[in-house]
């Protein structure tokens, strides 16, 4: 194909590469923990909204063996990525290149055990706008938040999950979409220091369940109250996550 | 006064003494908090709904010196004990014998710096009824969340203060009530123990402000992860809001 300039860059300590465009939207520890949060067994079949160059899908691919997976990407240069990276992880992906606002009929005619989601974290009208038109795409959220639930729910199996990672600033959009529908709604916040407020919150809800809602103790990111330094300093259970592809306990 | 049978209760450290109906519904910590996480200054004028014996109006009276304080309270009895205590504690509390949901017209004409309120924690129709009447009308929602929350916005000047305490599966809904008309929305998740999903939320929002939603470091109540025998085992944070009548930070 000929698409803008790319990197490779290694995700979970070197067991998965992403090829990613150069400048524009970058995946980085978000769509990692996304794939950590989900509770997909081996077989079960995933579909992704959003899905990028496939970094959430394919992180879930290199913890759980089996997966017959389905990302939806609209813009085409990242959707091409994805089919690439998905052919060197040896993943069963399946890119659809297509706006989730207008899903195609065949993929409308199927349902899925999992749903994976990471929206765009700016609603539509804040902040300023990315130079670059791809970063631009992901950021900004000109698909509603409440389409993109909605299309989950819609593309579910009876009792299935949705996972999705947010803003935290956004979790009360979040909810708001999770009302009707849906239960065991379960937040785990990520902090990304000790004392911190949430910068992000991971978000499972389950199809037509009844379980009531909880807000999980947050997951810790950084062991220290401020950077040291040169030093890496994740936790050892974000570096299980981040490096060793482990999952994330919801409970 | 002929009422039921009441008991003298120790709060702050003995900073306050409040009267209380020996069955039904008893003030434990929930409004000790939600004091401490009001943040009005000397001189503001207060409002609680649903105030019962005045637990959470008296604790902040205890912190904060020259409030002008409004207690509702629409069942006769507590409300009688209400007026009691804030005679013996010395406070400014006016209780209104009504319900939220009817106001006087007097009060109607009334705006308030602050807004407290501590509201059922049991949704109509959940779980099995409490035996004693009190304690009923004070654990379940038959009033809704959102009239509790519309209220509170109705009574409050510009910029105003909505302070409340609820379970933390209520979250959900407290931040569907908070949706329009409000900014600055900040939950201060409790966590009972270390590693715990959080029982209750402190919530604050302001009405008309447009700061973005915030999910605050969780606030530890119990050091340990189980507990130690007969040893009270408070966090030094929580010894502090609850026996020597600290602020909470929320921040």
């Amino acid at each position: 194909m000929t698409g803008p300039a790319t990197t490779r860059d290694a995700f979970l300590g070197g067991r998965l590469t992403l090829q990613q465009p150069a400048t524009g939207y970058r995946a980085a520890t978000d769509p990692v923990f996304l794939a950590a949060a989900c509770p997909a067994r081996p077989g079960d079949t995933v579909l992704e909204l959003g899905c990028g160059v496939g970094a959430a899908a394919l992180c879930l691919h290199a913890r759980v063996p089996g997966l017959r997976l389905t990302g939806v990407e609209r813009q085409p240069a990242y959707a091409a990525l994805a089919r690439a990276n998905a052919r060197d992880a040896g993943a069963d992906l399946t890119v659809v290149e297509a706006d989730l606002a207008d899903l195609p009929a065949d993929l409308r005619q199927h349902s899925f055990d999992h749903v994976l989601a990471n929206p765009p974290y700016f609603a539509a009208g804040d902040g300023t706008a990315a130079a670059d038109p791809g970063r631009e795409a992901a950021n900004r959220e000109d698909t509603p938040l409440a389409l993109w639930i909605a299309t989950a729910r819609a593309r579910l199996k009876p009792q299935g999950w949705l996972t999705l990672v947010h803003g935290a600033d956004r979790l009360p959009d979040c909810l708001a979409g999770l009302r009707a529908g849906w239960g065991a709604v379960t937040v785990l916040p990520l902090q990304p220091r000790p004392g911190r407020p949430a910068s992000r919150v991971l978000i499972r809800a389950r199809k037509g369940a009844r379980a009531p809602f909880r807000l999980l103790a947050p997951f810790l990111v950084h062991e220290f109250p401020a950077h040291p330094g040169d030093r890496p300093d994740y936790t050892a259970a974000a570096d299980a996550v981040l490096r060793q592809a482990a999952a994330l306990a919801f409970d």
